[in-house]
């Protein structure tokens, strides 16, 4: 009996897509009331939401935009960036989202390889676009947005318009049609070390199912719910990078609150948190620590909110500090390339009834578990998969829905990303007998050393808990006998004092406990104003080595050589 | 620019099909150590449960199953049914969950229109199947499960071997194949009062699509957390009967506690809850009222037990008797042909604010909100869509990703169901302002009545709440005047006694509040011991009319004519 023959119908006799129109529809169900704020000019209900993306898909429409365009965005995070988010894709099109804190020759770079038809632009970006225009290959016209109620569309380049003018315009209804859920529906580029920028993409089918897995995660399969449908949202990860880890959709499907606050000016972040009752968000380690050190921080009581937190490691000194003022750090894993959502920190039953808080923290802060759906592991050299014991070491390979399917345009690097079919992350973990992932550097910031590897992650979250240190980068540095030794840069808190002596002997005691070697103490520590950060955030550990490697006598107030 | 030729790859370069063995992988990754639990007999982890899933599939294979074939499954509620229900479709067969209530003529009809070649059959249907084996035209072989260690498989019937022997005999791994995500994984047959049971199938990707759905509305999409991952979960639905809900599925996602058992018997069903530390189920109205009603439920205390009611119409008597138990009830809506769910109870932040807990339940017994994925509409006798008004009636038709998509070889009623691309319910409903949808009878139970129609289950609902009637049941009957009257049975409390003017004057309030109109009060009420149900706890209306519509003065104790 064949299995075709008898149930089971090709899918074109069951046409039902997953499409991003559809994560629209529930969000105005359950709490149309519910208001989309941004910062402290607009604010408006889910009803209006809905209206508003209709208006800017017939916008786009007018303005020569179908399926298969790529449309890009230049904007800080706000309401319009929601509305593009979704009438883009809604329409077959294709939303890039432009990392407006790459340099601009990388910006020219990308609007070109992604073949952007139109670019909706932020009037801030102006003088940055006008000197970009003529080398655009594929632009045709850009579309004006302002916080200014009397913005002038500039007379000397292509603009079809001011956003709201062109939204006010057209009819608040539109038919979405339905399409195939594999078509692509968002792209941006990831901000590598090396080389040019690459381009990841997304469909909707993929979009959808991440949003769907996201909200599982974060509301029933989380030991600590994250968000629930009360919960008051504001992403302080920019929506260029990765849709704000694709909580925007997942908020919306949910009809929550969502404030979205611009650019990020950390008093204004901690006012809005305040004011609109923000109970939700997720950011970089940097990003809270900016928060958490601003004037208007020392003011305010955070008590009941919820940060989750990526893109780099979160380490426990941090993640006390935040305990401290209220605000409840919890990690996730993910990256560009993935959509982004890998693993999140999961405390087990067990665990939440036998561990104090600090002791849980050490859950908290691990990149935890796979969700739903992922298949992760990590894997040796030769693509050996590694055994589950907390110790051996190896990269991070997965596979899951969402993941995306190349680096667009780029036949060799995706090949080396999907190297046997999983993809490479290009992260060293180790996954423990609880199944519990935790990220113990990139491929290329492993610090080896007299034949052992030093995990700069873990050297830097052990450095972190020294009491008068704020923040703190660790990377290898040549050293002719050991191959490698390990060479720290340190911010000290305000009004601390630290000397190597100090550190040195916050290091020992690990060294003591079995935790690290004694080569993981590192050479040289420098006392520095601020550490070089990429331009979402993370430690740029790239720029440390060019500013440091040279002249490692030269950068800073160096305290120590061990 | 072509959006294929640049970005959107073909599936198939990207094949990451919708399995269900993916639901298998996180229950065991989140919560390794919670138990499956069944009756008081047997109690294991989720690792085991991940082994027995495997060695069960290798007994399958063993028995010659392979992809396409259809394995039925005859058996209570038991934590084997959760195993087939996960290998079967593993290995590309068919689950068919036999309703075992069916009438021994249905069984034989649905076992060959689903072409079963192998039936798990627990032995207390042996005496059953004995009689029913000749007559079975695709069955090859049997597979025999028993709660009795020392179980002797019969000789006189083709048996491949006992569950439990051919489980020991199997290794505990197995590798799981990937395949078409719209290969059908599980088939039933619905109980309809009128002709042959119809059958239904779903496929991997739609239970995959239902699974986080559903898992995403019992989290954080539920104003009142339905189900998150520190419950205890027991079906109080048949497994049989639209796989109890799906919920199997999703508990297994989120690695919670499991509570099978068994038969239901109301003192066992109290004493597991009780013992176990049952947090969460769902059923029908008539089983929750059972099991209140039963001797162990005077003794015991319920608080902390949520029950999603389905099924059938909750009514608020009943809802509100539950809550001074201790039980929360709270409705959903779906039907065997969806998967089920389609809606579910949604209290507003702003009602949770500002309505007491018994305003409330009005909102908690209703069919409620749409959920995501699910587009929802009602309609009248032409296909129009109705205004969501909260008083215009219509069929309910729908559109989501887990609807049937035929009955099986049922051309004529498949294109019935799926008239004009949407899936028919035969479901009389509002929608109101809100979005709220509210249930107000099966097409065929509403009554005509000068010129009115009357909602019978409203008029239930409403007689429920009359302090002495535990059980209500209204059906329209003919009358030359009027077209048709309404005709109720009730069961009277115990202890409790009723007259006829008594119900009319409680009605009569509901009539003077503008609620019902005067042509809603019965004309004849009969109190009865008991009310005819189907083989799944629904009023059997068709029964009634059967019973009571040739000698209208004949069946019961009559109280009026009015």
């Amino acid at each position: 009996m064949s299995q075709t023959r008898v149930l089971a119908p090709t899918p074109s006799a069951y046409p039902f897509p997953l499409l991003i129109k559809q994560l629209l529809l529930s969000g105005r169900r359950y709490e149309s009331g519910r208001e989309i704020v941004y910062r402290d000019r607009v604010r408006y209900d889910y009803n209006q939401l809905n209206e508003r993306i209709c208006r800017l898909a017939n916008a786009l429409k007018a303005s020569g935009i179908g399926p298969g365009d790529v449309v890009a965005v230049m904007e800080w995070d706000s309401h319009r960036y929601l509305e593009a988010m979704f009438a883009i894709p809604m329409i077959g099109a294709i939303i890039h989202t432009i990392n407006v804190r790459l340099s601009p020759d990388q910006i020219i770079y990308t609007v070109n390889h992604a073949e952007d038809k139109l670019i909706l632009v932020n009037d801030e970006f102006l003088p940055l676009l006008k000197g970009m225009h003529d080398q655009f290959t594929t632009v045709e016209n850009y579309l004006l947005i302002s916080d200014n109620d009397d913005a002038q569309v500039p007379s000397d380049l292509p603009f079809v318009g001011e956003y709201e003018a062109l939204l006010a315009a057209q009819p608040a209804e539109c038919e979405f049609p339905d399409f195939d859920e594999n078509s692509v529906a968002t792209t941006f580029y990831t901000t590598g070390t090396t080389g040019n920028p690459k381009g990841v993409y997304f469909t909707h089918r993929q979009l959808v199912l991440h949003t769907l897995v996201e909200t599982a995660v974060m509301g029933g399969l989380g030991s600590t719910p994250l968000m629930n449908s009360d919960d008051v949202y504001m992403p302080v990860t920019p929506m260029f990078h990765v849709h704000a880890w694709g909580v925007p959709y997942v908020a919306t499907m949910m009809g929550i609150k969502q404030v979205y606050p611009g650019r990020y000016e950390p008093d204004l972040l901690v006012d809005l948190q305040q004011r609109e009752g923000v109970t939700y968000s997720h950011c970089v380690p940097a990003i809270i620590q900016m928060i958490m050190g601003c004037k208007r921080a020392q003011e305010v009581n955070f008590s009941g909110w919820k940060v989750l937190i990526g893109g780099s490691a979160l380490n426990k000194g941090l993640a006390l500090a935040a305990l401290e003022k209220g605000i409840k750090l919890s990690a996730a894993y993910g990256m560009s390339e993935t959509c982004p959502l890998l693993s999140a920190a999961y405390v087990t039953e067990v665990m939440r009834d036998q561990l104090s808080d600090e002791e849980q923290m050490d859950y908290r802060i691990a990149a935890g578990v796979p969700v739903p759906l992922v298949q992760l592991e990590v894997v040796d050299g030769d693509g050996k998969f590694q055994p589950h014991d907390g110790e051996t070491v190896g990269e991070v390979v997965v596979r899951a829905p969402w993941l995306t399917q190349a680096y667009f345009k780029e036949p060799e690097k995706s090949e080396e990303l999907w190297a046997n079919g999983w993809l490479h992350t290009g992260d060293v973990a180790t996954i423990d007998e609880l199944g519990i992932v935790r990220i113990r550097d990139r491929i290329k910031d492993v610090i080896k050393t007299g034949g052992e590897w030093i995990s700069s992650l873990e050297l830097e979250g052990l450095m972190s808990l020294h009491p008068a240190i704020a923040e703190v980068a660790v990377v290898g540095v040549p050293d002719p006998q050991w191959d490698e030794r390990p060479f720290a840069l340190v911010v000290v808190k305000p009004g601390e004092d630290v000397d190597a002596a100090s550190i040195k002997k916050h290091l020992k005691q690990y060294v003591d406990e079995g935790r690290i070697n004694k080569w993981a103490i590192p050479t040289q520590i420098a006392v520095v104003e601020s550490i070089p950060k990429t331009s979402v955030g993370k430690l740029n550990k790239k720029q440390i080595r060019a500013d440091y490697a040279d002249s490692l006598n030269g950068g800073g107030a160096f305290l120590s050589s061990v």
